[in-house]
């Protein structure tokens, strides 16, 4: 939950003028999204949403996030499209931050997927995988194998306070996926969190993708890796490989997975498990006690590495040979 | 800002069944009002606000609340107006909490408000006395002259940890309002609340008031003290008198003041400066250091009420004698 900058009287209106889109109606902070401040934004035109970028967000990665969603929207993935000022510019300024008007998604995340919920992601990841085959833009994944030593620098030396011997454990599974991390696969444009709360839901249908701020190059079988551990926990902490079974075939039927990339699946998804329990181990750290954000619980996602740990091939995610 | 509660899969769904507003099409946390958790709520009919009631607020208040939203809105005030379910009742329940839905009142609070402003809120609380003057149910302010002295001892063993000699100066204060405190003014519902973020603007028009959950039965002066107090200081400190003029002078237009209510202004803003100083200096004391909302600062009404202390009479605000 996120508002991070006000906008003073007159700037807001000011800002407007250089768009098309009717007079202000309403004007609204957004308790969603952790990187940015949100609004609501409703003006004579419609219901809009206002993204100011905060300091976590790289401005020199804006032209690629928002690049990307009005490209997968030209390609029949619904995402919110950014809204272009009369100059045909999206990317603006606002109170001193970056700053963009995107459309408003209709829609609802769900709170407890369910497996008719992984089989439309499974689906709209490979769909969006396809759509960005020829996104021109390239953006790095610093959240990756070579970012996760740097990463887990800033939380090692209070990371057994967390859970005594985690640092220790967390040594070994870098060594260890520095080793097994597979080459060659294919890469593209990724999403990268795709989370429950980043999918919209309308009467059981899935009727958009948002929050693409982590989106980057990678290997498109990672995307799916992140998705396995996002989606197909219980909250009793165990796989439920029914799910997993159906958000890999549902990815699959839009794009099958190469073999080399099904054998990956463990390792992938160990890498993903790490890269969560990296970061909310840094904002557990680091998020006062007694915030009013609650920092979600890296612990989690050691449980759901250990179970990557022991797998032994895709099928114990479901994946047929 | 604030989502204190959040709401289930299929609850939101079952709870809307007993409303006609048809299909869901989008739900967010809005970052707005302290005591409770706002939604955006977005159906087939329309924009809504969807409240959950946390435990700040108490639940025997809820009627009058709502009550007093729906009787205002029949007189004209322009507010939000509870939506009744199809069997006439608007309070329910969900998520464990009581709830409401009501109407999305278009329009925008003003950060910093000119003159123009002071004159469209001076006119709007007159209307909204006269317009509850004959509003039937009655609730206490349990935040007036008789709630002040238990509110401080909540504080009062470290209020001088916030500025040294905070304590016995608020010891005094309370013991010269005891002393000063106006009897027989005229009496009636209050808004008791009326701070710029609860008053909406649409292109300069004030287009209604929101957040009446501090209404309450009171002296009806009092609501005009408290709004000096929170529409009438720049942000240097310093009174502009002729936004106090023009404040009091649009609210008289409507409801003329009698003389007993307009000997009574200074003691009165002195008693809103410390309710706002009392209720600050709670929450300053309260809230974890480094949170993320960040609690206002109580010794802004500390200065507002040196102010106070120091005004002679009504002309000292701006009114004509």
């Amino acid at each position: 939950m996120a508002v991070y900058t006000d906008i003073a009287d007159g700037d807001l209106e000011e800002f407007l003028k250089a768009y098309d889109l009717g007079a202000l109606l309403a004007f609204k902070g957004i308790a969603e999204g952790v990187e940015n401040s949100n609004f609501l934004l409703r003006t004579e035109a419609g219901n809009f949403i206002l993204t100011l970028y905060e300091k976590r967000v790289a401005e020199a990665d804006l032209p690629f996030f928002l690049g990307l969603m009005q490209h997968l929207a030209g390609r029949g993935v619904s995402c919110p499209l950014p809204v272009k000022a009369r100059d045909g510019v999206a990317l603006r300024r606002i109170a001193g931050r970056p700053a963009a008007i995107i459309s408003f998604l209709e829609g609802v995340w769900v709170r407890r997927p369910q497996i008719s919920h992984c089989a439309a992601v499974g689906q709209a990841v490979a769909d969006m995988h396809r759509a960005g085959g020829d996104f021109p833009l390239r953006r790095v994944n610093a959240l990756s194998l070579d970012g996760w030593p740097a990463l887990f620098e800033m939380s090692r030396s209070r990371a057994d306070t967390v859970q005594p011997g985690l640092a220790g454990l967390v040594e070994a599974e870098l060594e260890e996926l520095r080793r097994a991390w597979p080459v060659d696969l294919p890469t593209g444009v990724i999403h990268a969190d795709l989370f429950p709360d980043n999918v919209f839901f309308l009467k059981e249908r899935l009727s958009g993708l948002i929050d693409f701020y982590f989106a980057c190059n990678d290997l498109l079988a990672y995307d799916l890796a992140i998705c396995l551990n996002a989606w197909c926990f219980e909250a009793n902490g165990e796989f439920n490989v029914t799910k997993g079974r159906t958000l890999i075939q549902a990815y699959q039927s839009v794009r099958p997975l190469q073999p080399a990339e099904r054998d990956a699946l463990p390792v992938l998804a160990r890498g993903a498990a790490l890269r969560f329990l990296l970061t909310r181990l840094y904002d557990w750290l680091t998020v006062p006690a007694g915030a009013l954000v609650t920092p979600k619980d890296p612990l989690e996602y050691l449980r759901k590495l250990r179970f990557h740990q022991r797998a032994r091939n895709a099928a114990d995610y479901g994946a047929s040979s």
